[in-house]
């Protein structure tokens, strides 16, 4: 046993490792590639995936699964070998000609998506979607190993990819409550008529400023810059290249403190998470992150929950007034707080605060599992997501670029990925609370600057942990209760009561 | 026979593709790499090249290249085939343990080498030094087939890879000739008296403005920026990922005008040349330099012979002065063409000038072969450098990092590179001579900013045939006589007459 477990282990690093130069190769592309490289980086990413995909399915490994399954392994390899298997089982499933359609038809819906969003033009895009639901449903079918008998079978092998172990059914009770509660709360932040003094963010922030200011914070909340860097994009993204080598992007506006700076600290969660992964595990199970909705908790958690808070601020704001003087000089504090906990209604996700943004997830996971299941058809989505915002938000939507067009991640096929959002979300406001109980003064060390005690904490008990546990679980143990609302709405609710 | 060849072709070709992505990773390792990424980027490193080694030494591109070797086949094919059988009978000698060891240790060595520079502590490198050594000693006895039975068996198995067809006996006679001119014409010009006013390029030139003129000039001569970069290193390097992805490299001293500038143009030079390798045979040979020593003497062509020229400062001085209006303001053009052509014994060799450099190369080709032969033992390097660059150009060295840590080369295995830059510079002037001949007024060309005229001489006479010929045949086909020391003698004399 311990032989083929060790064989079967070589071999599946070693395919960790092929994969690992992909994702420099990824980051490379959005990062700094010249425009004429992107014909030969297409020629190796496709190679790389193809040796990848052929490397983890062959037959061998199968049989090495099959043998170890049910036999007795240590815990470490019964963790690896438990979720080795659930991706082998997948990816045997789906023949090699839908992966490399679903791939060349994505670029092509992408770049459709791109035209239709600049031109606020859906027509452009529908008929690219339409084959992108087309193909989602016969990967669903693949996955299911028949066609699906319900929406629900239909869209959790699909979730699957992105929040393993969770399903559609479990979420839409989760989020029914949550949709339930927010709804009224963010409608009495409105008919307050108080509103947030957003207009002291959108002053003039010299962009090198920016960079230094965020990249302070960053290194003081603890990302580890000799083991990362922080370069420029045109969408924010961390990349976790090798244990060592974690990658963060962000994007200035000269004329927008948050964009910038939240996006920088929401990065650098994800990064600590990737710096926290145990590195005698890279390349298998235990040295991955648990879930999407896992690792959106650590960028939401230090992004929200500590980067917006009252202590962090009477910590930064100094920096950050000598950093813009100009911008900030003759604002109080308490001005600059209310500023970037702000909570109104708005047309765009990304752009929204916390507590309207698990709305605008809301209506993605339901649009989207209707689409696939041919409840909705594409060319009823602009007015449903209009007749959504409106409902949900209160919100008229202007036009589909601002309306049904705006994210890119139905145009690439990611259909099950907006949930793990507001997952991280219920997911961070959980183990903020846990840890607030377990580190006694929070707010206090905080205030002080020093984050050393919450990172430890999240190290403990997220990070080490890798695959270890199913996601549901790790954050159980480490926030000692069941996945509830409640949490994210205590928070919620203080923060409206100090503000409102 | 065509089915065959194809068959092998498609599987070389990926090869080489993957092999591309390494050239990546390198590039990465030396310009945006954090350092703890080194460990990570090793395995990576290690794993692509075992990867390659494996799949270019299958036995079936043995078998087929067998098959195909003695057959009719078409010219172009006859050339890969050829090259191919060359690099198959190479690789297969090495088993791939070796070929990762080499690529895994040379990542550490190179961070050693980094440090120890930095420091000036030789202690630091000496260890991985040894190593290197050490490796490449059994490199040298795979490669032969036995244990070497003299240094120049030992050093031209090595010598192969970067300048194949070449032998150290030839190069001995070669860089013999050319040391005993070099030495007299060296000491004629020291004896003068006149000393180039050097300092004029000491003066303060802020980094931006050599940067943004550095690439004006680069663009200029032909580098296209859209098919390539140029990033920051502490050595500046060309490195061709892709066709259409060519990245360079440079450094920037805030006191020197010539250390990024010309740097660059040198850069450029091998820019140009993997630009203008034919596309279609990306990933064979034909698509690939063909040789070091040719990649060097287009580097050299357009840094030494064009830009150093009176003709490119007639056109180019009065943006330099523009940019630097402080330092250059008052400087007629005569004297600012002096000191970037002056000649004078220094410490650093890719600081110092077209003259003396190739007394730097001909201590090192020394030195390495004494290394690998066990006659110098890595304990000695220092002194024996040092004893070196005082009786070939009567400099003290006072310092490692100024001395024999100054080049990253041997950190990374490189032994037998060193020679391909003195081939450069014999080669560059006589391609050089050729193509003032066949293009007529190329000094008045240049003087009016015209460098296209030279740039499609050298692809139509060069770049275009990619490995098809030996590269002295391509050179003597190119040039018109065989290698020899005469045009770049007549060029040194011609210059040290104008100024001398």
């Amino acid at each position: 046993m311990a032989d083929t477990y060790r064989e079967l282990h070589a071999w599946l690093v070693e395919t960790a490792v092929l994969g690992s130069t992909a994702s420099l190769l990824g980051w490379d592309e959005l990062t700094y590639m010249p425009p004429k490289g992107a014909d030969g980086r297409a020629r190796q990413m496709s190679l790389l995936s193809r040796m990848c995909h052929e490397q983890f399915t062959q037959k061998k490994v199968g049989q090495q699964l099959g043998e170890l399954m049910g036999q007795k392994v240590d815990e470490d390899a019964a963790a690896n070998v438990r979720e080795w298997k659930r991706a082998y089982d997948r990816a045997v499933k789906v023949p090699a000609s839908l992966v490399e359609e679903i791939a060349r038809s994505g670029v092509i819906a992408r770049q459709a998506w791109g035209e239709a969003r600049g031109k606020s033009e859906y027509a452009i895009f529908k008929p690219h979607l339409a084959r992108t639901i087309e193909l989602q449903r016969q990967l669903a079918a693949c996955l299911c190993g028949h066609q699906p008998t319900s929406a629900d079978e239909q869209y959790d092998v699909l979730l699957d990819a992105y929040e393993p172990y969770e399903t559609s059914a479990n979420l839409r009770v989760i989020f029914g409550q949550l949709r339930e509660q927010l709804v009224p709360l963010i409608a009495r932040v409105r008919q307050s008529g108080k509103v947030a003094p957003v207009e002291i963010l959108k002053r003039p922030y010299p962009v090198e400023k920016q960079r230094e200011l965020s990249l302070e914070a960053a290194k003081r909340i603890g990302f580890d810059l000799q083991a990362g860097r922080l370069d420029t994009t045109l969408h924010p993204f961390c990349s976790g290249i090798t244990p060592g080598d974690v990658r963060i992007t962000t994007r200035y506006d000269e004329n927008d403190f948050g964009n910038c700076f939240f996006s920088v600290m929401h990065e650098t969660g994800h990064a600590m998470y990737e710096q926290g992964l145990p590195a005698e595990h890279w390349g298998t199970p235990l040295g991955d992150a648990a879930s999407l909705g896992v690792h959106e908790s650590q960028s939401r958690l230090w992004e929200n929950l500590v980067c917006r808070s009252e202590a962090f601020w009477r910590f930064f704001y100094p920096k950050a007034q000598a950093a813009f003087s100009q911008a900030l000089g003759n604002v109080p504090a308490d001005q600059f707080l209310f500023a970037v906990n702000a909570i109104r209604p708005s047309l765009i996700r990304t752009e929204s605060d916390e507590a309207t943004y698990n709305l605008h997830v809301i209506l993605r996971f339901g649009l989207e599992q209707r689409l696939l299941w041919g409840e909705l058809p594409v060319d009823g989505l602009p007015e449903a997501w209009n007749k959504g915002m409106k409902e949900m938000l209160g919100v008229e939507v202007p036009d589909d670029r601002r309306g049904c067009l705006q994210d890119v991640h139905w145009s690439q096929g990611a259909f099950g990925y907006f949930p793990t959002y507001t997952l991280g979300n219920l997911n961070a406001a959980a183990l903020f609370t846990a840890a607030r109980r377990d580190l006694g003064d929070l707010d206090g060390q905080i205030a002080r600057g020093e984050f050393a005690p919450l990172l430890a904490w999240l190290r403990e008990r997220i990070h080490r942990h890798g695959k270890r546990y199913p996601a549901r679980e790790l954050v159980r143990r480490a926030a000692g209760q069941e996945l509830s609302i409640a949490p994210l709405l205590a928070h919620l609710k203080a923060r409206i009561d100090r503000f409102w």
